[in-house]
């Protein structure tokens, strides 16, 4: 880490905590991050090539997106107790089997947040818990119709994008 | 976009830009959103597929990572003369051919930043013109080298990876 002068928290909220560093090194350089406690996202397979995903009401950016079922690492929870918590809340499906996939930097330029993505086979009906500020339905579909919606659409949400091509040209040929 | 009975800006930076907005339902619901300009990100080809990177230092996470070239949109700037900016000053290439390969959220849970991802040709060689804030060096290796060593890293650059990923499977099919 570069060397710091001085730290300021600007904002600290459910989602996002905003700080800034005054950087020592005689000028006026500052550094904005994001902080962010890391997220998981799940790709969950059902029989024969079919996946699960949600059609999710993103605020920020105003639109219903095509996306894995995701969400934030709460205080001390392991990605994978995590991944599983969400994959169950948002589908109500409880997986037999996780396996991590990747992890990766979404905005390594402003934000502190890794996301790691895990494949999730041996699903079972349980009851989808969705949190108070979550909109989204269940979907199922192909691995490839995931795909050529995602590339359909104006623009697709990254974690999903890759986590499919991943699966899909990568991942299957290492089992 | 959801009824709005009040806006915050929080912080108006260089990079970062957080308001909260109000909820008009009666609770006391909140969303916190980093409002951002959006970001490009560009795939340069050389001869044999061999493609030019960037070794980045990335402040928030104090880590070197290999990135392809990318920026930030200026006021009123199209995402294609940004890509060409930024590909020059970072890569000191200029680019012939330059096509978009797709769009991308992400993070659309709390950003409505947005990325366009190109690939260029035809690049022939000009001046590097680095920012004060940049920290990076230029490397040349295939697309699998890129690939294999992004895979190999703990965690990986999310439109990197997933720009190489579409480039060699997805992509080149499609020319």
């Amino acid at each position: 880490m570069r060397e710091v002068e001085e730290t300021k928290i600007i904002y600290s909220g459910k989602v996002v905590k905003l700080r800034i560093d005054y950087l020592k090194d005689g000028g006026k350089k500052i550094r904005e991050v994001v902080e962010h406690p890391g997220a998981v996202a799940v790709l969950p397979i059902l029989s024969g090539d079919r996946v699960l995903l949600v059609r999710q009401y993103r605020y920020p950016i105003d639109e219903w997106i095509l996306e894995v079922p995701a969400g934030t690492l709460k205080n001390g929870e392991s990605p994978e107790k995590c991944a599983l918590r969400e994959l169950e809340e948002e589908t109500g499906y409880r997986a037999g089997i996780l396996k991590k996939m990747l992890t990766i930097y979404p905005c390594p330029g402003y934000s502190t947040e890794s996301i790691h993505i895990f494949v999730a086979y041996q699903l079972e009906k349980t009851v989808q818990r969705l949190e108070e500020d979550e909109e989204l339905t269940v979907v199922e579909m192909s691995v490839d119709e995931a795909i050529r919606e995602l590339l359909n659409n104006d623009v697709a949400d990254s974690k999903t994008l890759l986590a499919l091509l991943y699966y899909k040209y990568v991942y299957r040929g290492l089992q």
